[in-house]
């Protein structure tokens, strides 16, 4: 903890690294592009866990577990889909080592090699339309609203911790609906799910919409994103929610009997966030001190510093008030150890986020009254020990919309609107952010415009206003903006 | 639900796979030896998975979570650990696949192979101790109690849904510490906390003792596990500790500076329990009518049944008693299905294992009670509507506790003592169960033993009695007795 980490100003990319260590939130591995989260970082997705469980759990839905192996004829089965993902993947080849004859260690065994190659998973939809075959004969069994937590490896070439990992952890839905309007609906009722964790949870703001036809989901016939904006004026995509239509159903032959007594293939959905969050979250409303956690995530909400060093009294104040604070459902921690001095816990606890900081010396008690610091305004304000408690529940709140609150006022400053390609292109390489243009609507012309400006279409936003415009790049008419950025 | 379960004394084999289909608990997959986990199969793993992370926690420990891949040189650094694990694995070989160029479909793509082949964890202390290497330096690291949540593969020629399963999910703990003393004792931790969810959570009365230098983990100096039996009078090893002693840190040279300022090596424990307990508790509890749960694991603990099917008056009363009981924290469930007979709904709740079933017609209704019915004893009993809930939780206590006692009972009249090898093979062959006897000591009687009866030693109890004896095999001399039985 004694060295500081790099400034944003000075380098975004190594700050965020360096927060990553330093907060104790992950590891490099042995392994290529796989990463170690370590128990902080741990910690904080399982929170995120928690309450997306719930609200899946609360709309309906059951978790069940998938293999994490596909027959790669699998993947074949449905067209787009192995385009988009049997390319970079981990194959299973053979299931056997052996003593090396020549020599010391283990080798493969020529003879244990599979029939088929396995590939582990990079998402699940054709094991799992191969499974649901058996599960689904008439429309009583349906809808099917399952999910699943689980790891996928997806063989990326640049990795960076949370964002882009070969191994990652991650929860997918996988329904199945009698007719084409309740999977979208299944659809938009997982992408709200995802925004409202987004804004109330995590305090991120984002941008609901859909996505074009080049940057959807590999077997899908329509993807709904959840768009965030990164402190460096880059945008990631945090969630998507997809409408399958009939494809997986026709891949994997999975048809049922309707009330008519006919068969029809069935529609389907599938939908996912991963560890990706963790960062996004970071880097939403960090600072060059380290991690700011917004406190409905936070794994420790308070923690209790004794000045200089902890004593009897301390000790006693710090369990009166850390009981009541438990006994109101807060995650406390009293930091008594007495080998570290106060200045330097203030900068570990900083760099770990805890949004409240308590911190209690004789003389404050003389005063009858305790120090109370918030890590995202760094605002420090004595209060009466009497009622500390409620009046720390209270900051906790307010700190929880406040961080939300800043964050759409970032988002706000860093929102443009062009008219011209000129406009357009300074507006993405100088000032960043999200920027709302017109586009003509064909891929060639989103191509030609990320070649040229490095952004993409973030989405087709959901609220987007009807208005009679010129495409920035060909000046084809179109009839409302979409929202473009560089992105993560 | 049509068709009834093959009875246990029928084909006990055949009635266990019954169950697991019939009651939606695992359906086989399209990949050799996984399983796929049916929601209600998963939700009784997510139950046990809340209890233990909490005991867990509860206990100082934290989650992490570490990479699915391990580098294939890793698993011969520790010598015996890689004889008992390197075997029989799933080996990633190349990192893509590529359009089948002499037809349809997709092929590994041979310019992908990777440098060092990867092997799916089969346990992950060989890439845990790699990390903790940069992880630990002092004292002042230690100890590091970590435990992970994960999918683990082993590639087992015979498997069967729950007890043997290629790819399977666990816990597995990873604590690492500075003197023997403290690992000795973490291992012993953490068997008593295995022991007591066996017991108080799942009902399930188990033996805690010592593994034989033959049956331990490969890699620890001393394996811990508890040892349950089943009702076809097999034991079921359903949970190990292991006290690692110095091997790991040796194999991965992980040291750390002690408080006389000299390097020493660490001390380790690692343990786990898996979905196997799902199997388990299965074959514990269960009978010819399908599954029984205890209470604290049934996904719902008590169902309304309309009889013969919904009316206004009988939904306000559920309705009613519901929420009372979901006041007092009781996972309800109203079975309103129109399309369903009660006497359907009847076998397919008792197939599921719901602890309580309450029925109510309009003659309950006019004699202001409702008809409970238990899941295990099959008793059915008329209670006042007007405090019927207090009765309901009272009911689900007295279950949880009665299912153990029953188990106990069990246990007890499959429970005989040898004292020569007649005797011993008598037992074994005809009541089977435990069976405690005296043995010399040594590899070769266990495994001569094993050869001709089948029965191996499942442990050396904790609360063994020391008593002059003589091996029931050799007639050498021992000084108390140990556990064989037939296992799983």
């Amino acid at each position: 903890m004694a060295k500081a980490i790099t400034p944003r100003s000075e380098n975004y990319s190594k700050w965020y690294n360096d927060i990553v260590k330093k907060a104790g939130l992950a590891d490099n591995s042995a392994v290529r592009g796989c990463m170690v989260i370590k128990p902080h970082g741990f910690a904080i997705w399982e929170r995120m866990q928690r309450k997306l469980d719930q609200m899946f759990k609360d709309s309906g839905h059951v978790n069940a577990y998938f293999p994490l192996f596909i027959p790669k004829s699998f993947l074949s089965r449905e067209a787009k889909h192995v385009e988009g993902f049997a390319k970079e993947c981990a194959v299973v080849t053979h299931h056997r080592l052996m003593n090396d004859p020549n020599g010391e260690g283990v080798i493969v065994d020529p003879e244990a090699k599979l029939e088929e190659e396995l590939i582990v998973r990079p998402t699940s939809e054709t094991i799992i339309w191969n499974t649901y075959k058996d599960w689904i004969q008439s429309y009583r069994d349906l809808p099917l609203l399952i999910n699943q937590w689980a790891n996928v490896v997806r063989w990326e070439m640049r990795t960076r911790p949370f964002l882009r990992t070969a191994e990652f952890l991650w929860q997918e839905g996988h329904t199945a609906h009698a007719t084409s309007q309740e999977a979208i609906e299944e659809a938009n009722k997982i992408h709200q799910i995802y925004a409202d964790f987004a804004e109330n949870t995590m305090a991120m703001p984002v941008h609901m919409g859909t996505k074009t036809a080049n940057e959807r989901f590999a077997g899908a016939e329509e993807t709904l994103t959840i768009e965030a904006l990164m402190q460096d004026g880059k945008a990631l995509q945090a969630g998507t929610s997809h409408y399958l239509g009939q494809n997986f159903a026709k891949a994997f032959d999975v048809t049922y009997l309707n009330k008519e007594n006919k068969n029809e293939y069935v529609w389907a959905t599938s939908w996912g966030v991963s560890t990706r969050l963790v960062g996004a979250l970071i880097m939403t409303h960090s600072d060059d001190e380290g991690l700011v956690l917004p406190p409905d995530l936070a794994p420790e909400q308070v923690v209790f510093v004794p000045i200089p060093k902890p004593n009897a009294e301390i000790d006693e104040t710090v369990e009166k008030i850390m009981a009541e604070l438990r006994e109101k459902g807060i995650r406390c921690h009293y930091d008594r150890d007495e080998t570290k001095r106060p200045g330097f816990k203030f900068a570990e606890h900083e760099m770990r986020g805890t949004p409240i900081r308590l911190a209690l010396g004789n003389r404050d008690l003389a005063n009858n009254q305790i120090e109370m610091a918030r890590r995202d305004t760094k605002t420090k304000v004595s209060i009466p020990l009497n009622g500390a408690a409620n009046m720390v529940v209270e900051e906790l709140k307010t700190m929880q919309t406040d961080l939300l609150l800043k964050a759409k006022k970032y988002r706000e400053e860093h929102t443009s609107s062009a008219d011209t390609f000129d406009e357009f292109k300074e507006i993405i390489a100088n000032k960043g952010g999200f920027c709302y243009a017109h586009w003509d609507g064909t891929t060639e012309t989103e191509l030609k415009i990320k070649d040229l400006t490095k952004a993409s279409i973030r989405c087709i936003p959901n609220e987007q206003e009807k208005e009679d415009g010129k495409c920035i790049l060909t000046g084809k008419p179109s009839n409302g903006r979409v929202i473009f950025a560089k992105a993560y």
